[in-house]
């Protein structure tokens, strides 16, 4: 691979001049026209169709349905929940025209789909035989961003799932926050070897109109945090103004609880930089497109048709015992060429055939995480395959894990707080007062944001600003 | 069922209510706040995904591809094609505002993506070795409708796919036209059971910017056609604009040529009006998001753990043998209850158990097709059921090809076509001369125009309306 087609640059030295390049290298993504918005690319679609059937399936066994909302939200149903609509607005892309008319009322391009979703669900939920109504959405939400595009970290259309609940009780529906943040969790670190940490979001840092919002968040090799999905308890907080009322078994009308909670393309984002190196992607063996790649090395022509075949046949092997497998044959490309393309894109495992291996009865296995290479009999074929994918997901885990561990600075010393932070970021495990001041006053000291507040952990100590008593223990770090 | 719930018009009488009735009473759509657009209900949308998952591994099989491509589109982009832009700027929701920020330039929200994706392909274009690009994309398109909103046929913003390919020459542009006509063909005839007519369009009513438009035609029992997909040949006329070039074998720089083809969720409005009767839907099994539905019937509480035990089993036998199964075991409802419910639903088989069948080690299968009770031995439910799937699928699909057939009028009198179209609408199949002002007139005057333009039928005769020579047999319909 000429270095023009290659990474230019390391992942050591410039992080985000070498994400930009892998994103449009290894052909997951490309800019759009419009300062913003991404193309996402057959690749980077196949990443996310593997991340949303793994998901779809886990809420399908869980009793979830999907469904489908319009994309155009009126005006005064956004502005229903006044503190939603307040945090939304700024962001919002306006239609006010169809064809030459002009509109008597803006249609908002939904941000997020909770008002429109909660104007039916009024309608629906009638008894408590309905509920609860658990309903999810695969679509796009767009939300105008002014910094500079990212592709799947800032852009201004971002594909998602928005899963929206309804329930009886506030117990029911922490139940529903927590349960869909275990899937999260599962989706996150078992299938994308992204370790996170799980707790509450502040008040200031909650979704706007929740009563609370869990959320997932991982660090990256820079030091900044990226949050991974949240899962929200909305309260009563939507249902009141959607007048989402049930009869219960009581024989008295109750207003329903609420929850919501998504995860978006972002999470591609965090695989990419975690797991990839100056060769390009590295993708964990459970979510790739493609899990190995068989790659025939002829020498002498003579050679050709029995490589050829044998590669054929470990090709159907693998695919037989359902391995993700791709038999490049093309003939255009030299076996070097043909490595350096899959090592960009992140194939875990390849598969080399060449005239020694026939020889032998045997085949090449070359790791995409150790570039460790072994031989293997032909008859171990398929179980070594499978080993090897399950031990490439385990290393991609745990060196993951091991970064994030080593990321982490207990302190309650304010000094090393912000010195931490500002020569090597990550997450700081302070004390808290737990007041918005304090919360404020080392945002803007510091850059860094409360990330999450673990669940079940005892505050004790002083809060690591003002030095008044602790009544929680925070995560601040910087963010993406 | 009451008469509130069940359907209170009957589809002979008046189509359109009874079709209203049945999308909002077996739970597929609801209607939105907004005029003209549409909620797909969980049941409507397990029943979208049946459709897409059967046709999205036919396109991977072939070799395509899924993206996503921005949902805006800038209006100079949407104007580099001037037909194209004039044939869609009547019906464009333009976003002009992003939070209270006016835009500089009008976004167009997606029409149809040719514009936007062609943008991308000019950039990843560059070689035959890059041919063919066969991409799909499965997303919403808006469009804004003046007249009365129906759910699934008139909506401002509908789901569909998309694809769009790029190829090095006419020929295999037309090879992928006619390839993805006949996997529509398939997926419209084998699976839905709803018999097509295929052929051209008309270059009247050929989608703006093509070389030539294909389709498919389906008749309702009303006498209006329906326009199921199309798959169009769009020759150079976009690649020159859009600057889609690539070096040949030839050493030569050459504008590819693209084709482009798509389907909607409109199939199901053609699924509900042929097969739907006045107790509801009617789905075909193949395509039916619960092929059975077993009912537990409990006469005494001495029956009900052997009876509940015995329907457990056989769900559990089916759904091992990859029937779609559902094991209505809800206490709160009777089995009449449930009966007019999955009716309404149109699930195409019912499995009845009650204490008679346990007693004779049967089960009693009742079909939704033609309502025929059959009582089956144990040990053959499963073989049974599958016979019986496919008889119904087999049953729909001769029911709705008879009413097809004996649409057609042949006929190159123009009074004949007057008064048949009146009376009784249908196909009228008749002589034309290849006139735009023939076939203006004949809208003008009757409201048909031409749905089809057959494959490698010769014209003889005289154009029913001018009587001048034929150079085409055309198939005239009002249409939805």
């Amino acid at each position: 691979m000429s270095k023009e087609i290659g990474i230019t640059s390391k992942k050591a030295d410039d992080l985000s001049e070498w994400y930009t390049q892998i994103v449009t290298k290894a052909e997951l993504a490309d800019y759009a026209p419009m300062k913003g918005f991404m193309v996402l690319r057959p690749y980077g679609f196949a990443l996310w169709e593997q991340i949303r059937q793994y998901f779809d399936r886990r809420l399908k066994e869980s009793g979830h349905s999907n469904a489908y909302f319009p994309l155009l939200i009126p005006e005064s149903l956004l502005k229903k929940e006044a503190e939603h609509f307040s945090g939304f607005t700024p962001e919002v892309f306006w239609v006010t025209q169809a064809g030459e008319n002009k509109l008597s009322e803006r249609l908002a391009v939904r941000p997020t789909s909770e008002t429109i979703i909660y104007d039916a669900y009024s309608k629906w939920v009638r008894s408590w035989r309905d509920l609860p109504l658990l309903i999810n959405v695969w679509n796009s939400v767009l939300r105008a961003e002014i910094t500079a595009t990212k592709p799947f970290l800032r852009t201004s259309e971002f594909l998602w799932q928005e899963g929206h609940t309804v329930h009886a009780s506030q117990e029911d529906t922490d139940k529903e926050v927590l349960l869909i943040l275990e899937y999260y969790r599962q989706l996150i670190e078992d299938q994308l070897a992204v370790p996170v940490l799980t707790g509450y979001k502040s008040e200031r840092e909650k979704f706007v109109g929740a009563l609370y919002t869990t959320t997932l968040e991982a660090m990256m090799p820079d030091g900044k945090a990226i949050q991974m999905g949240t899962s929200h308890n909305l309260g009563q907080n939507f249902s009141k103004p959607f007048d989402i009322k049930f009869l219960g078994k009581d024989g008295q009308n109750h207003y329903a609880w609420t929850a919501s909670w998504g995860v978006s393309w972002r999470l591609i984002s965090a695989l990419i930089m975690l797991h990839g190196d100056d060769r390009g992607l590295v993708i964990p063996p459970r979510i790739a497109p493609i899990q190995t790649v068989i790659v025939p090395i002829y020498y002498k022509t003579g050679d050709q048709e029995t490589i050829k075949q044998k590669s054929q046949s470990v090709f159907n092997e693998l695919t037989n015992a359902g391995i993700a497998a791709n038999f490049d044959n093309r003939e255009q490309y030299t076996p070097g060429w043909k490595f350096n393309e899959w090592e960009m894109k992140g194939v875990p495992l390849r598969i080399e055939i060449g005239p020694k291996d026939v020889e032998k009865k045997q085949v090449t296995l070359v790791r995409r995480d150790n570039k460790a290479k072994a031989a293997v009999m032909e008859e171990e074929v398929v179980s070594e395959t499978k080993r090897c994918l399950e031990d490439i997901q385990s290393n991609l885990r745990a060196k993951a894990k091991a970064i994030l561990d080593a990321s982490i600075t207990n302190t309650d010393d304010y000094a090393q707080f912000k010195k931490t932070l500002s020569e090597r970021g990550g997450f700081i495990h302070s004390c808290w007062c737990g007041e918005v001041a304090c919360e404020d006053k080392i945002k803007v000291e510091t850059g860094a944001t409360i990330r999450t507040i673990a669940f079940n952990e005892q505050a004790s100590g002083k809060c690591v600003l003002c030095g008044k008593p602790a009544t929680k223990m925070a995560y601040f770090a910087k963010s993406y």
